[in-house]
């Protein structure tokens, strides 16, 4: 596995890569890898000849009072899962590699991105979307991969790529579970053992709401007070949001019926902030390619 | 010479030049071509094998009271020109091919862009950031050519290019001029017989101005009033700005010793609003590579 700290080196491999005339896939992270991201890391592999990793905390998505800080990092431990995983290359730039001039140019995708996640957190989806850019000029890759997990982050990303006229296809790879159902995030590190049980009650949400929707349920304000309700339920769960909307506006829906919905969870546990999704499909409607339910 | 109206014919056919071997240059305009831009397109042509000049009047860029439509169109005009310039291709794209979702996802440089013109137009350059960086993407050229007489546009540009790691290298052209020392402008023909004559009064403050900075001018304050006095002898000109600045930062400078200060104008003749600049290079002081003083 090679790695790169700078841009030009990266682009040099690259380029060669390239005239040989093979693909490229990148799998953007920000390290503290969990298994979630080498499922991404082994879909790109299975796709494409080469795999290129990014690890680098980002600052700019981070707000003010954030975890940037104490966000977990550990360079070799990440290393040696990635090389595990079969990645070629790894690019772990420092903070001047990827902003060059400071935090100058920004890209941004405001209408999609001050909802939801960019309701609670102003300046995430900027952060993400500028870097992400950034990312994806160095390394040109044929695919870019990210977890279904981060759905509005998905969402804003091909959407830039879209506007902007990126080469790169975004694909986007169902979310990582424990065997209990709680969704792989690198901040489940932060919970304790109590809060990382009453976390499972999001995944059980999850179910509830696909399982009515399969019974034929259309009224979104009944399925969300059930929501509530069994969030309510566990006392160590503070909600930030639950809510049934558009997948492509996120916008909230008036019905259930006849069309899919995003079922999306933002949810504290003590200082956690955990969020998780799914996709509702009534029956004998089909989901569109490169999108899963609710993840393996 | 090839036309183009959508993406992905043009990128087709910049694939095989690629494949060739040869060099891309390109030239962004909003057409209405000038000498001007066909200086760009004739130091585009001597630097590359391939020259691509797009043609689109980018509405983004332009305020809610501005002349987007009233802006001079003339397709055949320009087909004519281009080809004459030994433009190798013209991309003239739709509106939806470019904003394909619309206007969602923005690029600004906002420290630099709410300066000067940005102060006065406060949306321009995110208009102008977010067109420059689909145009880069989509052509992806060896090289891209902007006049200097846009400076600051020129410096957003340099700056997006180099934060997002764009891969085309930015080279600026001298500003043309008529024989009197008008910059040439798409604007000028909005101007009256006595405005167009009153308009020189723009180049003769910059030929002033660098007079007096040859002649050991030190004191910003003392030039500037010296220049609005000049405009202020011109009853037909209206003063938005007129201002000594450092020429990386668009900051105003305390003193025009020891290093190259940017003499920026905006000035109103009726209701056509002409920009025109220069940089004020003291004696024994270099210009840096690719910047003329007040240009041709």
């Amino acid at each position: 596995m090679r790695t790169f700290q700078q841009v030009n080196p990266l682009r040099t491999y690259l380029r060669t890569i390239r005239q040989e005339g093979k693909t490229i896939g990148f799998v953007p992270t920000m390290g503290a890898l969990h298994e979630g991201h080498l499922h991404l890391a082994r879909r790109a592999k299975g796709d494409c000849d080469i795999v290129v990793m990014s690890i680098f905390v980002n600052p700019t998505q981070f707000g003010p009072n954030e975890d940037f800080e104490a966000y977990p990092r550990d360079l070799n431990r990440d290393l040696a899962l990635a090389s595990h995983a079969n990645v070629d290359a790894i690019f772990s730039p420092d903070l001047e590699e990827i902003y060059p001039t400071g935090n100058e140019t920004i890209v941004d995708v405001p209408n999609l991105g001050c909802l939801l996640e960019g309701a609670a957190r102003p300046t995430h989806f900027r952060g993400v979307a500028t870097v992400v850019t950034k990312l994806l000029n160095i390394i040109q890759p044929d695919n870019a991969y990210f977890g279904q997990k981060d759905y509005q982050q998905l969402l804003v990303i091909e959407r830039l790529t879209r506007d902007l006229h990126l080469t790169a296809k975004i694909l986007s790879v169902p979310t990582v579970r424990e065997p209990d159902g709680l969704a792989l995030s690198s901040r489940n590190v932060y919970l304790t053992s109590e809060e990382r049980k009453a976390a499972t009650v999001l995944s059980r949400c999850l179910q509830h709401a696909q399982e009515r929707v399969t019974a034929g349920a259309t009224d979104p304000q009944i399925l969300s007070q059930e929501i509530l309700a069994m969030l309510a339920g566990e006392p160590l769960a503070n909600v930030d949001y639950a809510v049934l909307v558009n997948p492509d506006t996120l916008e909230p829906v008036t019905s259930l019926a006849g069309g899919i919905t995003l079922l999306a969870l933002a949810v504290r546990f003590g200082k956690t902030r955990l969020i998780d999704n799914a996709l509702l499909v009534p029956e004998g409607v089909a989901l569109p390619k490169n999108r899963v339910g609710r993840g393996a």
